[in-house]
């Protein structure tokens, strides 16, 4: 049994850094809570945690799992999740839903989607943060996915809803990218995103049971062509299609299979080792662009004068450039 | 006959306005040369003509087109240009190279590739712009699309290598995106860039004549369900597929009656009018950001801090975040 924690008791780093690293699972879940806080005053601290654990972190296969709503993203994850907690394996979902803050209780909250998976001891879930941009929200993620490789969680699976930019965005933090579809009368991407075919490293078509099974078995083979003929995302890595039935449970030990093949295919090469420092490098330059664009627009005669110009630019009075230096020079001659 | 300038002049804003709405083609050229100048001080004026021109830009059709080396733009846009000057159109040449600016004359520089349109009185073939980042020379080739349009050409085409990501800049700037490529063997997306079929309006397999025109009749078909499958990027209209053969200029009228029914959809369907005006404001954006990130890059304590911070997150010795935000501390905080 884990120790309570203090209810009240403000956490110094140590407190932190120590029960994090010892599985601790309230203190992962309050770890996670500080580095989702929107206080100013919770940043430093938080930032001092994750500088503290970045030393324990990068130690698992980072996982993707996106696909448009009703593939059966949570059947799925769950039972992988659960097939890996039972062979020991530590599994961490993570989640990341740009709407959860317009819905207040998004379904990817919902922990009681992933029942059985949610009660093993090896399991670790966690809602998408809410509030903020995508940015913003993606940022609490990667970090999110940091505690919990410290936390020692050798699997770390981040579902999406698919919606807007998320895909890129988890895409951008994970080693494998896998997506879910369900099959139908060839109709299978009319439905998906732009480019979300040259994201993938796994391609599953789900919900492959029944009378659907010759359908999905002729979605594989058209699915594969497609996918052989457009630019592979992973160097050297032809993406993979697979039929798999996850309320049956049939396809997913085959399923880990392939992401094994992967990640031995991303170490060999040391493409793993590149890709998170491509990572680690665009993670730094996109926090630094969000930074001073929320400088900019947030300045206040930024804001009082940019409606009026933009007006301007889309009637076609204004040229963009002459525009935008207006704007530049607002901005960096302000009193 | 068109008067000749006078060599040493400074010219003055009017000068430019008078000259380039005259269709003075040595009057356009020193226009287009103003902005593309790099020089400080042009930046003014070269934005007042650009502002003085706006009322008289928007009425041509924008055509981007792209392909991988060798499959035959400038042959296709010779036989296009040449039937659509006969046709009594105006057709401006334009072009995006980023890589120009290294080789230092690159293969859109060079006119003689289309030696007779450039010669048709109703044509005017302009070089990419060159130096810069892609990002300037984007805002190059936009304003010169602008200063051609006031000039009467009716007809624009934006030319691209399809180097780095000179594609998404071209479909930014430009109504209907033409692709060429040419078959061989169903490998014809094999060299081609992540994304492109998404980009894609209008997708044409060249050099369908010989013994090659049953292979690219079976490409026709072949791609034609890809595009069925991937989503279209203009709303309600399905990419269409066609065989042509530039060098004998078969499908040539075809395609132009394609690009024509083409911006009829756009123009009933008021979606011409929402792509531009989303362009324009995606433009501005672009530039507020460029300049901001130029502010922030170039700045002298930046460039001394930044490898070694960056260096850190690569190594997982700091937080992304925590660099970010140190950075940003030492950028705003300066004397």
């Amino acid at each position: 049994m884990e120790k309570p924690l203090p209810k009240r008791k403000e956490l110094r780093l140590e407190d932190y850094v120590q029960g994090v690293r010892a599985n601790n699972r309230a203190m992962l879940a309050r770890a996670i809570t500080l580095v989702e806080s929107n206080a100013a005053k919770h940043l430093q601290l938080a930032q001092d945690v994750l500088t503290a654990i970045m030393p324990y972190t990068g130690q698992s296969i980072r996982i993707g799992v996106s696909g448009v709503p009703g593939a059966g993203k949570s059947t799925f994850i769950e039972a992988l999740g659960t097939m890996l907690c039972e062979r020991g394996h530590r599994v961490a979902v993570l989640a990341i839903d740009p709407t959860s803050s317009l819905s207040r209780g998004s379904i990817l909250g919902d922990k009681t989607r992933m029942e059985r998976l949610s009660k093993h001891p090896g399991a670790y879930i966690r809602p998408s943060p809410t509030g903020g941009t995508l940015g913003g929200v993606a940022r609490k993620t990667r970090e999110s996915l940091m505690l919990c490789e410290a936390a020692g969680y050798d699997v770390i699976i981040v579902e999406t809803v698919g919606v807007g930019q998320s895909e890129i965005t988890v895409r951008s933090m994970v080693d494998c990218f896998v997506v879910l579809i369900l099959t139908g009368a060839g109709d299978e991407l009319q439905g998906m995103k732009k480019g979300i075919m040259e994201m993938v490293d796994i391609l599953l078509i789900n919900k492959a049971d029944g009378k659907n099974k010759p359908l999905a078995e002729q979605a594989r083979v058209e699915l594969e062509r497609i996918l052989h003929l457009l630019p592979a995302v992973t160097e050297g890595w032809e993406p993979k299609v697979k039929t798999i039935s996850a309320l049956e449970e049939s396809g997913i030990t085959e399923c880990w299979q392939l992401i094994q093949q992967f990640h031995q295919h991303m170490k060999t090469t040391n493409l793993l080792e590149q890709r998170r420092q491509e990572q680690a490098d665009s993670w730094l330059r996109s926090l630094i662009e969000e930074q001073l664009l929320a400088g900019f627009y947030d300045n206040e005669r930024v804001k009082s004068e940019l409606p009026e110009l933009k007006e301007k630019v889309l009637n076609g009075k204004l040229s963009p450039t002459k525009a935008a230096l207006s704007l530049h020079e607002i901005y960096i001659n302000q009193p």
